[in-house]
């Protein structure tokens, strides 16, 4: 599943070892990856910024909940660079000691979003209380220390392998069309060997009747695909918005032509990264 | 500050009396709107669904925070209309009880979004405790009542008049460019006399390059403006996005027109409402 990144690098995620951005990363950069967990998304960029790690995880979206807040922003203001993408498939186990069976099962303990996905589970087994916590993976470990209040924690199949929990139920999640999205960031452009067919960006165009689709003419006439176009409010200048797109190109020229015929429009650019798209063909 | 409808109206909200969404509630529909409060985002849109409320208030975006997750999706699953639109700035109050002072204050509790936005604040009164509580306007209630763990509550005006608080600073929140915009929601579209400069609605264009642009180009072509795009994940369709979009056209047959134009391209679309902009200059 590697791409041409070798290991083992260090990579900041947000969460403990076993949490879904571990997944992303280790789809990225191999099993061997070095991983320095941070508690919040903030403190994932300043690991970057500050060299502690040579990249970051971010997730940026999810086929559910939509766009996660502010880390787009967040890539934006850094000045880090978007050097890959991956897509993972958010399956949520039910975990318990090994040994421990479903009817031992009182109390499970996961992430409050995590909880939510699983909601026909707890329907079906009205016996079972939920219980939120901080973290999904962070919810296994604690349930394998043993100090924890619950018997069973739900996470993901790495969770579970890195802390040797058992799995008594694999996809509990009530939708499997449940996938994060997420970005590879590093103070360092990637310029490795191959096409980048990706290029992300941050645009502003003047707030003016018919701006927008101005702009996005500028791809259109390119035969550019925009597979995401997402809008954020702009700090300081009420109901004006900041676009950030996702496009897919061929050719490099084509994409440097697009912005520079963007910026003559008017349009404020800034691009987050180019990278090869993962897996290729989603 | 009144729109064209006449109170008593019955009006749900998200929250307790005194709410910046009972604030909304106000500008639309007058002092003397027959308020009732509802727990979550979905008991509210219950409650207008049902006929126990004329009217819904619901907060959709915010100039610092972004969209409020959900809402517009709920609008559209709900078949409810959108009849109107306010503004209103989010400014924090520091209250206490009637005769106490700055001196007096150790905890001070709100909701922790609003706690957030009062950053600086508490980083100028270090000897003062931010304490999370469910809601903002509860936290001025639960104060006064006295049976509150704190002796602070950071809230609206409104939130003050309505339960006897008094306020010690009146503009606490870091940023004065806080705005939150809501929507009013009915049962039945607006009929009422004048013109609807405002229209929003929910579209989905055909997965292909270049259909964002080609649907744009039917508004811009017929000089309407696109006041708001924002993008929202489609359950069921990985990667497809569905667009929710604000257009501001003088001639209601204009708007038609367009929908027309955009069904002929493949899209699926649904009017969420027409109402006037308000305030008209914003």
């Amino acid at each position: 599943m590697n791409q041409a990144h070798p290991a083992p690098f260090s990579v900041a995620i947000q969460g403990e070892a076993g949490a879904f951005s571990h997944e992303a990363g280790v789809n990225l950069f191999g099993p061997d990856l070095d991983l320095v967990p941070t508690r919040t998304f903030d403190d994932l960029f300043s690991a970057v910024v500050s060299g502690e790690a040579d990249r970051g995880i971010v997730p940026v979206e999810n086929t559910l909940a939509g766009s996660v807040p502010g880390n787009l922003q967040r890539v934006l203001e850094s000045g880090l660079h978007v050097v890959g993408e991956t897509r993972v498939r958010i399956r949520l186990l039910l975990l318990v000691e090994p040994g421990r069976q479903l009817s031992d099962v009182r109390r499970a303990a996961s992430h409050p979003v995590a909880l939510q996905q699983c909601f026909q589970f707890f329907r079906e087994h009205p016996e079972i209380e939920p219980v939120p916590v901080y973290d999904t993976a962070g919810s296994v470990r604690d349930l394998m220390i043993g100090s924890a209040g619950y018997d069973a924690a739900i996470g993901s199949a790495l969770a579970a392998e890195k802390y040797g929990a058992q799995a008594l139920f694999h996809e509990i999640e009530d939708d499997h069309l449940n996938f994060t999205r997420f970005f590879a960031i590093s103070r360092e452009a990637e310029r490795g060997p191959g096409k980048f067919s990706k290029t992300s960006l941050a645009f502003v165009v003047p707030h003016e009747p018919g701006s927008l689709h101005r702009a996005l003419a500028v791809f259109s006439e390119r035969g550019i695909d925009l597979t995401k176009l997402e809008s954020s409010p702009i700090r300081g200048r009420p109901w004006e918005y900041r676009f950030f797109a996702d496009l897919r190109a061929d050719s490099a020229g084509v994409v440097e032509d697009s912005l520079a015929e963007l910026a003559d429009l008017g349009a404020e650019c800034h691009v987050l990264g180019s990278y090869r798209e993962w897996p290729p063909d989603a």
